[in-house]
């Protein structure tokens, strides 16, 4: 640990208030409890050494020993209202005391008052909602509408994305966790997404990107068959596997292909829905309306579990008579919307879609371009609002990966040694096979930020060494 | 309504207290909201008509005319500890203003707690828990455990069950809402469990009705191949499908199965864990060990969307080096396991499960006993706790059930009318089929209890008049 890890018994958070930590003995009985009864996601149990957490505020979280992170993750991009804002948790904790739970097939005011809030956001005529535990059963659910309405079974989704990982959105993902998972849903074919700086047709512009993706997604669309395909499923802009942000017209034109072969266009804004750059739905930025939009986390900050998919009023009309064949126990949970409607108030309050862009184009996206210039391990940069990637590179020249696809152990090393100067500089970043994201708590203070480029910028000389 | 609907514009809690509505105004509100934006589970949008709920306490939940509701259903048969119960509620309002969410790969005090305090009272070496956010995922996760270990496909489960809506766990669902969501995953095959009242081999006793369902499923098993098999999956009492207990010997006979031909025996408890029978797990009640046991609902009441699987020693060791390809956003989310150690608590402080088991065997088994005397529409009782089934007929020789199978509309109006009768008379009731089953709040009052009970025997006379 360097000098500028902040060890201490207590914190001060940003507002000046100083909180006691609970006592560093208790590390020693999270980690206990920890090792011997919690089984981790996605991880071999044995090989992991999951830090203990004791507090948070802001985009800063802190371990039992007075260890300060700035949260350069927003934990797994959910928490954009940061940790423990204030109408958050003072909305839980009204709903908890007025009435905690509901089931679904009852009415509750705050169920209906998130609905009408997000209907009010979305784009067309999306105006209902169906409301889930997460991003992973959102995806699910607005598949079966999808399949049920156009009485197909196929569902196109891209290669380099993820949606969940229960049956069918694990079917659904592009990357590696699918692979474990083989064969589970069926009826998925997966197709190449626009990628300007790895463009699968030798692209040399945006433009090009564009019309070649879209006569590639075409193509597929007619060998697999339209009358076969219930959706086409894409992350409007790719999260987890690259923040890839799609070139000029391409969402247009996926709109076109849809609606010119019967098809459901589902929009999976889990991660990117509800200000991560800057607009409430990612597809308001890009001008475009697809029939379902899903959603979860940045909804209420992952405060309490929830996620959703926003219906046209095509697809909801279908089941005014026919009844949709699914649910769940926890469906429009009155105590996560409560937490979402005060999404809505502080969004507006506070002008976080406003800032989120500034911060963005003001800080963000210049900052980045001068890494990109100082830094051999910088291939390239890109990004919206406070969701950004910065792609490193063995080579500049040829592009090649500071890591392999998907590395793990001592193939991963140079990603592990860049994670870990970040650690060491007080910054908790996001790291996925040869990329770092910049997507923190859309609260961040300027100062915040400016601080966590810093040590990124410190970090890359790290990367640097591994160069050619 | 009859006067046995209170309608006020406050209420009065168990403990004496008066509590003041929302305004009966509110109620138009929620009503439009809901009906112009909510999109509901299981349902023909434009044929229901949700009750808004303007309160909860204990057993009883209010209207915004003021009409009380006693709940025999515990909502979805989640609601183990009542509405609003003091002490759940003060552990979520505490958590929120602690430390709301941290992500799952992080260490985190409560999800610790919690996963410890499960194993604590899991049966056998099942001493480690995978958190997810209900039950459908955690049967999800569950079976995916089983199929990475044994390198096998093929799951095994019940017609006469309910698993939960995303792909797989509908597929293993084994009553008609899997129906308009095939095919999904297609690894899984159904078989026939024991139910005495209508055995699917002409048995004539308990140990008839054993060693036929084993005998069967031993078939399934070698005709199915063993070796394409990783799982059965079983709900411990089946819920949903009929509160069916299954006769002495047949969850042993299964686990003798399980080993014999090297599968993994899941015991899904998604609705009678936590109590719902008088044991932590129902398996405890019949002396029985499986390799993975599913949860949800009663473990916190459902005040936060929480589920999860508890896994064995050997299991978990499989996953000691290899990486468990499944996780999720709010796995172990902190709020939904504060209210998960709270739940402990107050089951031991107050003897919860002593009391379900004193209340099922003193209070509504002989009163069931004695419905099924009176009444020619009552073909069946059974039950565990406070978990019974009364299953009605038209016809108690034929064995003819009131309404036929998967009714609705019109076929279904006996059971409409039973099920108005109590809503009439202040209760409300859990209507599947041709059954009522009692599942209230294990919180609930000797005396509401029986009220309940009163209003189901004057119910049933209504359900007589369709008897032949």
């Amino acid at each position: 640990m360097t000098d500028t890890l902040t060890q201490t018994a207590s914190y001060t958070d940003r507002h000046g208030a100083t909180h006691a930590l609970p006592d560093a003995a208790g590390d020693a009985q999270v980690r206990a409890d920890d090792r011997a009864h919690v089984f981790h996601s996605w991880s071999a149990q044995a090989l992991i050494d999951p830090l203990p957490v004791a507090a948070g505020e802001g985009s800063t979280f802190w371990d039992y020993q007075g260890n300060a992170y700035l949260d350069f993750s927003s934990q797994l991009v959910n928490l954009n209202l940061g940790h423990q804002h204030p109408d958050l948790v003072a909305a839980i904790q009204q709903q908890a005391g007025r009435l905690a739970t509901i089931q679904p097939s009852m009415a509750s005011d705050v169920r209906g008052e998130l609905a009408r809030r997000i209907a009010e956001v979305a784009p067309g005529d999306l105006d209902k909602v169906f409301f889930t535990n997460g991003g992973a059963d959102a995806n699910e659910y607005a598949v079966r509408m999808a399949r049920q309405v156009t009485g197909r079974r196929k569902v196109l989704s891209m290669y380099r994305s993820y949606h969940g990982s229960t049956a069918t959105a694990i079917s659904l993902t592009g990357d590696p966790r699918r692979w474990a998972n083989e064969p589970s849903d069926g009826s998925v074919a997966h197709f190449f997404g626009p990628y300007e700086y790895r463009s699968a047709w030798g692209s040399t512009s945006p433009e090009e990107e564009t019309a070649r993706a879209l006569a590639h997604l075409e193509q597929v669309i007619v060998l697999e068959g339209a009358s076969t395909i219930a959706a086409i499923i894409i992350e409007t802009v790719v999260g987890t596997n690259g923040v890839l942000v799609p070139p000029p017209g391409y969402l247009q034109g996926v709109r076109e292909l849809a609606d010119r072969y019967g098809i459901v266009y589902i929009a999976d804004e889990v991660m990117v829905g509800f200000g991560r750059i800057g607009e409430w739905f990612a597809v308001n930025h890009f001008g475009v309306t697809p029939d379902l939009i899903t959603f979860a986390k940045g909804v209420n900050s992952g405060y309490v579990p929830l996620g959703g998919v926003v219906i046209s009023q095509r697809i909801a009309a279908h089941f005014d008579t026919v009844a949709f064949p699914g649910g769940l126990t926890y469906s429009g949970h009155p105590l996560a919307c409560a937490a979402g409607v005060a999404t809505f108030e502080v969004f507006e309050r506070d002008g976080i879609l406003e800032r989120v862009r500034d911060l963005g184009e003001r800080v963000v996206a210049p900052r980045l371009a001068e890494l990109q210039e100082k830094h051999p391990s910088v291939g390239d940069v890109r990004g919206l609002g406070l969701f950004w990637a910065i792609e490193l590179v063995k080579d500049r020249e040829t592009r090649e990966p500071l890591v392999p696809f998907n590395a793990s152990g001592a193939a991963a090393a140079p990603m592990a040694a860049f994670a870990a100067a970040c650690k060491q500089n007080g910054v908790s970043p996001f790291v996925h096979f040869n990329r770092t994201h910049v997507a923190p708590p859309l609260v961040i203070t300027e100062d915040e930020l400016v601080r966590g480029l810093d040590v990124i910028d410190e970090a890359l000389t790290v990367a640097d060494g591994y160069t050619v």
